[in-house]
């Protein structure tokens, strides 16, 4: 029994050591940076998707180099949250690309890009393109696959276009939840966001006002997000926000989610027009770390993201810092705007 | 109607500002610090059972004073965990006493003592207590009612005793989730603990092995722990782990929950012993941050409270390092110590 129990513990580890295989996690490299900067401690930080692999990793580099490792557990959904706490001389930050604007020599960063092949979705989406003119987007995990694609769409006939980003994007044609300039920064009829999710295909339509063709390559399905969808929805919480008096403005503390003083200016500007407001600094936002904190609507200056994507979940209307200015007053109700992280 | 709705608000928060008058919040105290440090900006930081009280207190803050106040809505159960994050200059935490091996200048406590009568319910536990040497042990909240409570005993013919803890104990008498120094530092027959809570006085029945009477001033309850009960459980967890290869060793990154080198040798110890071992460092540990995180058993070596009281809620045996060590055979498994943040 016991040998049993041992035997089929190590093939379900042979099968686990295939499948990680595939995925690239730069194990040498990562031994290389350990030894260059002399580090005893390394903390290897992985998002949500990632993190069961940690374990794993760690194995791989215990096996190459005589180094201290240690896992985040703490939730990550990006670049803009760097676990880097004092104990470890190096954090390796997995599968998300880098944030110029946040660049610190401690960080390295592993992108882990995903090697699927992102053609036999394209093809099927060239017959939702109206084009001419196409602006393509996608994710860290593709941004390699975008050469093709173009010669995918030329030889369709179509015009393909990828633009650069500002100080928060490293790559051409790559977006995040906060951040849609690679989109903005090219004249385009409509766009191709190649890529998983739904909130970056999304983003790009809330941002630009252009229709947008998502194509999955994991689950090879193509489709046309619905922005407008989202702008009602946010009128709606924008409505039921107007009746408010008391608001709760929240401050991120994630390396790349700081706003504090657009919290204190979103503060200060409530509080002139006569309503009461203040500021929580928060790391982790969720629904439940907001009950303790009695108000009438939330105003969210840390992830973009969760204030759209997850507002069902709150108890009370979450607003952007932009919907919020229309809620006192401030800004035209009809001037809507995606709030993004974005460097001028 | 909205001048009714603004009227059922304002008696609503008249109720709430006669019941915040009977706490004391040390707003003067607070004003007078933030004057005499040229704060500009102050973060107020609540446990749970104080939080809704953060944005009432802060807008006395700032009637008071032209500062910047911040609330912390991270979760916070102990004066170990301080929210020393760099945006503020002064960090007021509430409800608990200072931890004085972990003191520092940007930090001013408020206590927030509870003014219920304790004696009723000492009266009634007189019934209980067996004597003759009574050692009085209580929380922060009622460590000023240790003299009459002394008296009370003393009058019915008992000794009494209050002894001093170790440099995490701010005062003579008080207890910690992690810290029972102060009842250990004095010989006697039993102990009362005046209080609320039921993790208290198991701790000091589980850390000195004596008969506890629990005197609970807010339900006006007495009863008398059963730490054989808990000590059951802890063994049917260390019994369920002596089956795990693969151990998770969690290490906490709270101000005063750090136990990094001990974790090390904790995973070191397993690894010599021919056990899979890593370490998590982890800020918020929850059931849900560990599902990502494989392993037959977890060993906590933060929060000693979390470990024992949380149990029943994580999906595999959670243990202390005390209960790990029996587990791997470096310690006997009749040797139960219960887990503590003790200073030599």
């Amino acid at each position: 029994m016991t040998s049993n129990h041992i035997d089929s513990h190590a093939s379900a580890e042979d099968a686990f050591e295939r499948r990680n295989l595939e995925m690239d996690f730069e194990i040498e490299r990562i031994a290389e940076l350990v030894e260059e900067r002399r580090a005893r401690v390394v903390r290897l930080q992985f998002p949500e998707g990632l993190k069961r692999y940690g374990p794993y990793v760690a194995k791989r580099i215990r096996r190459q180099i005589d180094v201290t490792v240690l896992l985040s557990g703490n939730p990550c959904y990006g670049a803009c949250d760097l676990d880097l706490d004092a104990e470890a001389d190096l954090l390796v930050h997995f599968g998300h690309a880098e944030i110029p604007e946040l660049a610190a020599q401690s960080v390295h960063f592993v992108e882990v890009r995903s090697d699927v092949d992102v053609i036999p979705v394209v093809n099927e989406a060239l017959g939702l393109i109206r084009g001419p003119r196409v602006g393509l987007v996608t994710n860290v995990q593709h941004v390699h696959t975008l050469g093709s694609v173009r010669r995918c769409l030329e030889s369709a006939g179509l015009q393909s276009s990828v633009g650069s980003g500002d100080g928060r994007i490293k790559y051409p044609g790559q977006v995040l939840g906060c951040n849609f300039s690679s989109a903005r920064a090219i004249d385009v009829d409509e766009y191709l966001y190649v890529g998983g999710g739904t909130f970056h295909p999304l983003g790009v339509a809330l941002a630009t006002g252009k229709r947008v063709i998502a194509a999955d390559p994991f689950l090879h399905r193509t489709s046309i997000p619905d922005a407008n969808l989202i702008v009602k929805q946010r009128y709606a919480l924008i409505t039921k926000a107007l009746d408010a008096r008391t608001f709760c403005v929240l401050a991120g503390t994630k390396t790349g989610q700081r706003r504090l003083d657009l919290a204190f200016e979103l503060v200060e500007q409530a509080m002139e027009r006569g309503y009461d407001a203040y500021t929580v600094t928060i790391n982790e936002l969720t629904p439940w770390t907001l009950y303790q904190f009695p108000a009438e609507a939330y105003v969210n200056t840390a992830c973009p993201r969760v204030t759209i994507d997850d507002a069902g979940r709150f108890k009370a209307p979450i607003l952007t810092p932009i919907e919020f200015e229309m809620v006192i007053g401030r800004r035209a109700l009809s001037a809507y705007a995606l709030d993004e992280f974005a460097i001028s």
